[in-house]
């Protein structure tokens, strides 16, 4: 998985029809500090995300192994808000 | 998923031929201020874009989930055109 | 999926059974305007072509959805042969 | 597979509920000199890893083969803990 | 697939249980020319190579087509030892 940052989101009326109801947010990997280490790529959000807040994102086949994901053309997905990031020990 | 900007199509008689009678466009991945970031590619058109349009893509076996395309040597698809992007929170 | 050009073949006498009697070309990713844009790969010919041929590649589990192919262990194969290529209205 | 090192580890309270109880390990690829060479990424400790060990993470459908494993959203795992690298004849 | 040197062996004697008994070669993709062109990565062994040895590998869910393969957390492999690259024609 990836950490990133909710940068925005993105409207598509004409779209596959599995898609419809998602929300699709507009995010951009971050390395732990919080910079911007890929461009923007467009994830389907899994939790209730909003703009701004830094995120864990999948990527492939993963976003698809839940019963109510298994028939829908999505990528990658927001699987998770982030609370904190410890790296005291490293 | 990917934003792409669509400029083209390519032709190619002889082909897989789960392939036959689909739209190959060639598509460029795009950042929000539409700025190329990647190589050309080329997608299966399943939403009937345009040259110019600026448009969502999904690749690998996302783009193979639905009963129509699980047959089909296909690993990148134009799933969506784009009406808007919103950074307004970021 | 990728435009590619067909470079050369490879002969591996010691490898994977489900590989035996397939044509392995090295093939090398283009831009629409065939200049190289990626290292050599080596994908598996499903649909006899040449070297020299401008071709089109898939990856991933897409190059094994037919029944033929279902067991083997590809991950790359040249699925078109080119025509042509429209940018016109780009 | 990737060498990587364990650099912390995530915490996420609102995530994707087939996540719960896996520890979301903070990990970077590294050459077999442990020198970085990618960005942090984030994996599910499969092994019962420590931050400063040197990893095997594996990615994709392959970290969900397993039973326990198959109803996870999770496309990054570590799989092995790095006993040693031996380059000598190379 | 991809043409790779191998450089070493890894040993992990904590690992995910499906790898018990496979042989986890360090590989470096290289060009036709045998020049290194990525970091290096982790396969399991296929087909009984060598350190030293000019290979083919596969990755992806491409390495675990095989009976013998589907249940193990194996995303990169050895699947050939290369015995000449021609490209004569180019």
């Amino acid at each position: 998985m990836i950490l990133a940052k909710v940068i925005g989101t993105v409207v598509a009326t004409r779209k596959d029809e599995t898609l419809e109801g998602t929300k699709l947010m507009i995010v951009r990997r971050v390395d732990t500090e919080g910079k911007y280490i890929e461009p923007e790529a467009v994830a389907v959000d899994y939790v209730g995300c909003g703009i701004g807040e830094f995120v864990l994102c999948a990527t492939g086949s993963s976003v698809r192994v839940e019963e109510s994901k298994k028939g829908k053309t999505i990528d990658m997905a927001v699987i998770g808000i982030i609370d904190s990031v410890d790296k005291a020990g490293a």
